[in-house]
């Protein structure tokens, strides 16, 4: 015998199906004795209350759950956000399916908020952001089999369905395009370090500054804000033997780093090259208009809503899915770097500080 | 006798209260010989079933609903709408509350889910956005008596909340700074001219103009995008008398505008100032940094939460709020007018074309 629906609970228990889904989800609606007899009918059936979402046909909420464990004021001034929203409202919105939203203080009080929406029906999924390294996530909603996808990936099999792009081929097709037209002093501006893909980045880097024997590449973490993508800038250009190219890992840093190098005098791409790899209106608005890893952020929330939608209809195949690799666009704040330009023009070359003085 | 409230009608139908709230709001778990019973029963007792929304005391969804009629697309673009959220989520998450978004294709969209989702108790009221002239929600929302906050204002009394700023003092600051340091060729590159903010601002710069006599002060309609921003600054930029300032109705246009200047060989500001209606980070990180209208939009979105809250409790006073005027602050965009600005340097100044060829 397979799993029990509602209609063989209901008929069971001599009820409406209705009643049997209020009982189970413990919302009101049926009085206390008929909802105990309805738990009872259900237990003997081996009813698994947490798989409700998911069995109770009918009932569905019209709306997918997306919880965010980040500083509300940092969601505002991040495109990716903005646009990965704006990608979900599309699909989400043709479906006449709505987007329920909220900001939590960390990963265990989303985990919460996945638990509490669920058991109310809210929601008919979720969609998780900003994976971690040794994400909880997943595994929770395994257990509480919700409909959901993950951004980020690959997984290791099992488990939500998986949405992700290469960021290991992402950097690397920045590095190797850098070295190409000459650049051996590279930093990196990267996010918070506890993300998997932050992560891949660097990982990324330091594998290719082996291959390709770059004299530098450092990878610098932040926070993503545009105030420490500033200051880092501040700090390497004001170094006496400054990168002759940054790799910014959002469009926010890599604006706030050109805004650096005008106040410093620095010219781009004359004497620093500059590379986002968040591409949006705001890498191609400014002066000059920035390198950046063209990822159509918008496509992957409208991906990601498709995917989620067929996993809650259950009509699509549930597979984890690839997006293309993000391609370098190159515009015009890359160039060869100038003979010399990783010298501050205001200090004369450093002696070795190996050497005695003379 | 005062309105029925759930408990009446479920005392005087001999249900539970639950059971009334089912029937009345057409959601299943009472079998429909019930439901005709709660409905008739109500009928008997003058219940309006539109004002569901208030008085179903207990029955909180603990969610908003914003419902934005714009494309999916350009709300990823618009940093007041991602800061806007932002504000929102701040005040909304401390309370446990979520919100309910959706983006739909126009205004009749918006009220048929104003409808659905009051009638199915998805959300405790609405925040209202992109106020328009002779708009028909406030209207909408007063006949279903339905909790809300309209942003944009004032009202004539009566009807939902209304929170906004003065924008016709906020334009008036900016072109009288302006003609204090010497502009007396002023363009304003408007939003959308339905909106009822960019009618305000557009009529504060034609009056402001004459009563400072400036030789020009034109405004020119976009539909915000940094596309139409810079093709607009192009056309301004490319006629023989240019103007010597252009204020610009949102940050990502004024950012589009920054980068048309330098494209064009026009230096900010000494041939051409620049301000921007919107302050944001954007504003803040191009080079120079853009003299902005500093609207706390994030504060804005704060306090729109807190008195949607506040009306949907019913324990705040539930009056209209103006927010205080946005202030000019003044960065490295704008300067006085250079001897001749306004003139392009490759073409002679153009005859007045009321005389004849000489």
């Amino acid at each position: 015998m397979g799993r029990p629906t509602i209609a063989d609970i209901a008929r069971r228990a001599g009820v409406s199906k209705g009643a049997v889904s209020f009982a189970l989800n413990g919302r009101p609606g049926v009085s206390e004795a008929t909802r105990a007899r309805i738990l009872r009918v259900a237990d003997e059936m081996n009813w698994r209350p947490h798989s409700a979402a998911r069995a109770l046909g009918g009932a569905r909420a019209d709306a997918v759950g997306l919880v965010i464990a980040r500083p509300a004021r940092t969601i505002g001034v991040e495109p990716f956000f903005s646009q990965l929203l704006s990608g979900l409202q599309a699909v989400l919105s043709a479906h006449s399916v709505a987007l329920h939203l909220m900001v939590v203080e960390d990963t265990a009080a989303e985990i919460e908020v996945y638990r509490n929406w669920a058991s109310e029906h809210r929601v008919d999924g979720f969609i998780v952001v900003d994976l971690q390294v040794r994400d909880p996530r997943p595994e929770v909603l395994e257990e509480l089999a919700l409909p959901a996808v993950v951004l980020g990936g690959p997984g290791r099999g099992g488990g939500p369905l998986r949405i992700w792009a290469d960021d290991r081929e992402a950097m690397l097709s920045i590095v190797d395009y850098l070295a190409a037209i000459g650049h051996r002093r590279i930093a990196h501006l990267a996010g918070l370090p506890h993300f998997q893909h932050t992560q891949r980045r660097i990982r990324a880097l330091r594998d290719a500054s082996r291959r390709l024997g770059l004299e530098e590449a450092v990878s610098v973490p932040t926070d993503f804000s545009d105030a420490e993508g500033a200051a880092a800038t501040r700090t390497l250009l004001s170094r006496p033997r400054r990168p002759t190219a940054i790799v910014y890992d959002s469009d926010v840093m890599a604006v706030a780093g050109l805004g650096v190098a005008g106040e410093m005098g620095v010219a781009v791409p004359g004497e620093l090259s500059i590379v986002s790899f968040d591409d949006s209106v705001l890498a191609r608005i400014v002066h000059p208009p920035l390198t950046a890893l063209s990822r159509d952020t918008f496509a992957l929330g409208e991906q990601v809503a498709r995917s989620l939608l067929a996993v809650v209809d259950q009509t699509g195949p549930a597979r984890d899915l690839q997006m293309p690799t993000p391609r370098l666009t190159v515009r015009e704040s890359t160039s060869p770097p100038a003979a010399g330009s990783s010298v501050r023009a205001t200090v004369a070359p450093t002696v070795d500080s190996g050497s005695e003085p003379v």
